[in-house]
C-alpha cells in the first residue's frame, strides 16, 4: 500500500514537513509496512520557502536585503538540492511584519528588497524562480523590486524615482536597457490567487491598501501613481499590465513582474504541485491524506488541500484531510475532492497548549483514520 | 446494513439519546439505506435513569422523598415502557448535590430516601429494580433505605434509632419482619463498581467518608458504627455484610441492601447491557458505535464504551467511538474491544460554548467516520 501525506504547514504549530512526519508516525502503529511518501505542501502564502525546501532537499539561505522602508534586513529564501530553482517569498523582504505598525505607509514603502532577493538567487545560478507575493507591506507596483533588477525608472530631469508607492507619480521613461540578463533564461512563476486589476475600484490601492495603512487620501494617490506608471508602460513598452487579472496583486507587484521576461502569474498552489511532482507522486497512491491548519469554506479558494485534491481525484484517488481545527461552514470542501474530514483537537485548553500538542494530537488523530481505514477495508 | 449506535450521554450536553441520535444524523448524510438501532447507554452512574427511561420506552415519575438531612426533596425515577422494570439512582433522593456543602456530615445524613424511591416503584407493581448508587451523600449502611421498607433497627431501650451514620452504634436488634414483602418477588439490581469492603482502611467510611464531608474523627466513629452494624446483622440475621466485596459501595449501601431478598450486586454497564439486551441487537449488526463525554485511562474500568465493545467483540464486531474530548491517556481502550476513537471538538472554545455546539458536532464527527468507513469498503 501505497500512502501519499501531503499537507501545507499548521501555521504556529508546525511545519508542512512536521505535519507529514506527525501524520506517518500514526499511520505507521497500524499500517507498518506501507510505503510512505511524504509532500510537504504550501499555497505560494506564508510557509512555502519552508514547505518546498523541504519537498526538495533544498536549503534556507539568508541575506542582507533592502526593507520596505529602507532600512536593512535579513531575509531568507530557499534553493532546491538540485540547486536549479529557488523560492522567494516577497513577505520575506518585504513584508507588512517587517514596518512597525506606527510606520505603515505604502506611499513611501518600497519592494526594492524582494528585487535583492531575486538577485541573490540569480547569482546561485538558478533556472526557475518561485515567488510568492503575499503579505506585502508596498503599493509600489513592484517598482522597487524592478529598480533592484536593473530597470530605471526616470524622473523628469532623467534620474531615478525615490522609493514608495508615490513616486511613481514622477516616472517619466522606463528603461529596461540594464535590466539583469540573467532573467532571460530564467523562468519566473508567481503565484498570485486575486484577480484584482491594477488600478480603479478593485484594483491594488482601494482593496489592499488600506490593510496596509493607507488612509482614503492615500489610496486615491496611490491609484493615481499606478495608472501613472501603467501609462507609460504601455507608452515605452508596449505592456498592457493595467487590466490585467492580477495586475493589482501585492501592492500592484503583480503587473510590474509583468516587465520581466518569462514570467507566468499561476495559482500558487498549482505552482507547488507541479514543483514536488505531485501528480507524479500520486499515479500509484493508495491512499492521499492532506490537511491545513484551519479548513472552512475558505479551503475551496486555492488552499493546499483543495489543489492537493484536485491532483488526486484525477486519478480517482481517495483523499482524507486532517486539520488543525475545522470551521462550521467547512462542509464544501467535499464537493471539491475531499472525502472526509478529522480536526486533531482532543480537549479545551488554551491556544498556546493546544498549539503546542499539535505534534502528538495529529498523531492520534492519523492513528484512528489509519485504524478505522483498516477496519473498513 | 445494520449499526448499532450504543452511546453513554455526554455529561452537560447531550442525552445518550441525544448523542444516538446525533450520530444517526451524521451516519445517515452517507448511509441512508442503512438500518439504525440506537440504544442509550449507561454504565449505573449520573445519567442511567434517563438513558434505561429512553432505551425502554418508559417515561420519568416524580415523587417526594426524604432528603439526606430530613428535609423533602422531590425526586426522579424511571419505568420501562412494559411497566416491569423501575430505574433508581440513589443520587436522586440522598444524592450529596442535596446537602450544601456547609451542612455536609455523614454522621448525620439518611439514605431514608432511596427506600422511599423503591417503595414508589414497588407500589407500581414492577417486577424487577435496577439501582445506581453513586453520588450519595451518607455513610449510614443504607439503614435509613432499610428503614423506608420496614425493617426495624431498634436501639436498647426497643426504640427505633434515628437518621444518619453515627446512630448505627445504637443498634441492638435488626428486626425484619415487617420488611415490605413485595421486595420477594421483586429482582433487585445493584449497579455496584467498587469492591470496597464495608469497614477498616478501604471501607466506605475511610475511603469515601472524606469527600462527603467527615473529618478523620468522623471517619472513625462511622467505620465503628458500620462495624457495630455489621456485627449485629451477623449475630441477629446470619449475614456477613463486612467482608462482601463492594459492600462499601456508597456509605456501606452496598452492605445494607444485602439484608434485602433477591439482591445482586453487579457491575453497572453490565446490568444497563442487560437491560437492553444489547448482545441480542449486536448479532447481526455490521458496525457499532460507541462514545462518551470524555475517554481516558478511565474509561477501561467499567465505563460503557468498554462495556459495549466488550460485548461487540464476543461478536466479534468492529467498534468505533466518538467522544466529546479526548485525554493523553485514552490509548489503553484499544486493548479493551475500542477499534478507532474520534474526538468532536472542532475548535477552540470556552467550555460552555463547546457543550453547547456538541449536537453539531457530533453529527459532523459522525459523518466524517461514515464517510471514511465508506470510502475503505
Amino acid at each position: 500500500m501505497k500512502i501519499v501525506i501531503a499537507p501545507d504547514s499548521f501555521k504556529e504549530s508546525l511545519s508542512a514537513l512536521g505535519v507529514a512526519d506527525a501524520i506517518e508516525t500514526g499511520f505507521k502503529k497500524v499500517f507498518p509496512n506501507a510505503t510512505y511518501v511524504k509532500i510537504p505542501m504550501a499555497d505560494g502564502g506564508e510557509g512555502t520557502v519552508q514547505s518546498l525546501a523541504d519537498a526538495l532537499q533544498g536549503r534556507l539561505i539568508t541575506v542582507e536585503v533592502t526593507a520596505p522602508l529602507g532600512n536593512k534586513v535579513k531575509a531568507e529564501f530557499a534553493i532546491s538540492g538540485d540547486e536549479q530553482t529557488a523560492i522567494i517569498e516577497m513577505a520575506a523582504a518585504s513584508g507588512l511584519h517587517l514596518v512597525p505598525i506606527e510606520k505603515r505607509d505604502p506611499t513611501k514603502t518600497t519592494s526594492y528588497g524582494t528585487g535583492e532577493l531575486i538577485k541573490a538567487a540569480l547569482d546561485l545560478g538558478v533556472k526557475k524562480l518561485i515567488l510568492g507575493i503575499g503579505g506585502s507591506a508596498t503599493n509600489d507596483g513592484g517598482v522597487g523590486m524592478l529598480q533592484a533588477l536593473g530597470i530605471r525608472f526616470l524622473d523628469i530631469n532623467g534620474k531615478e524615482i525615490g522609493f514608495g508607492g508615490s513616486a511613481l507619480n514622477n516616472i517619466e521613461k522606463i528603461d529596461r536597457t540594464s535590466l539583469d540578463a540573467r532573467l532571460q533564461n530564467v523562468e519566473l512563476q508567481v503565484a498570485c490567487d486575486v484577480n484584482n486589476p491594477l488600478c480603479g475600484e478593485k484594483g491594488a490601492s482601494a482593496t489592499f491598501g488600506p490593510q496596509k495603512g493607507a488612509t482614503p487620501n492615500m489610496v486615491e494617490q496611490l491609484d493615481r501613481a499606478l495608472a501613472h506608471f501603467a501609462k507609460i508602460a504601455e507608452r515605452d513598452l508596449h505592456l498592457n499590465i493595467r487590466d490585467q487579472a492580477g495586475a493589482g496583486a501585492a501592492g500592484g507587484m503583480g503587473g510590474g513582474l509583468l516587465l520581466l521576461p518569462n514570467v507566468q502569474l499561476k495559482a500558487g498552489v498549482q505552482i507547488v504541485i507541479d514543483a514536488v511532482r505531485l501528480a507524479e507522486h500520486l499515479k500509484d497512491a493508495d491512499l492521499v491524506i492532506t490537511g491545513e491548519g484551519r479548513m472552512d469554506s475558505q479551503t475551496i479558494h486555492g488552499k493546499t488541500p483543495i489543489g492537493v485534491a484536485k491532483t488526486a481525484k484525477a486519478n480517482n484517488k481517495p483523499v482524507i484531510a486532517i486539520t488543525g481545527c475545522l470551521r462550521e461552514d467547512y462542509d464544501v470542501v467535499y464537493n471539491h475532492g475531499i472525502d472526509a474530514v478529522f480536526p486533531i483537537i482532543r480537549q479545551l485548553g488554551t491556544l498556546e497548549e493546544t498549539l503546542a500538542k499539535g505534534r502528538e494530537n495529529l498523531e492520534s488523530a492519523a492513528q484512528n483514520v489509519a485504524r478505522l481505514y483498516k477496519l473498513a477495508h
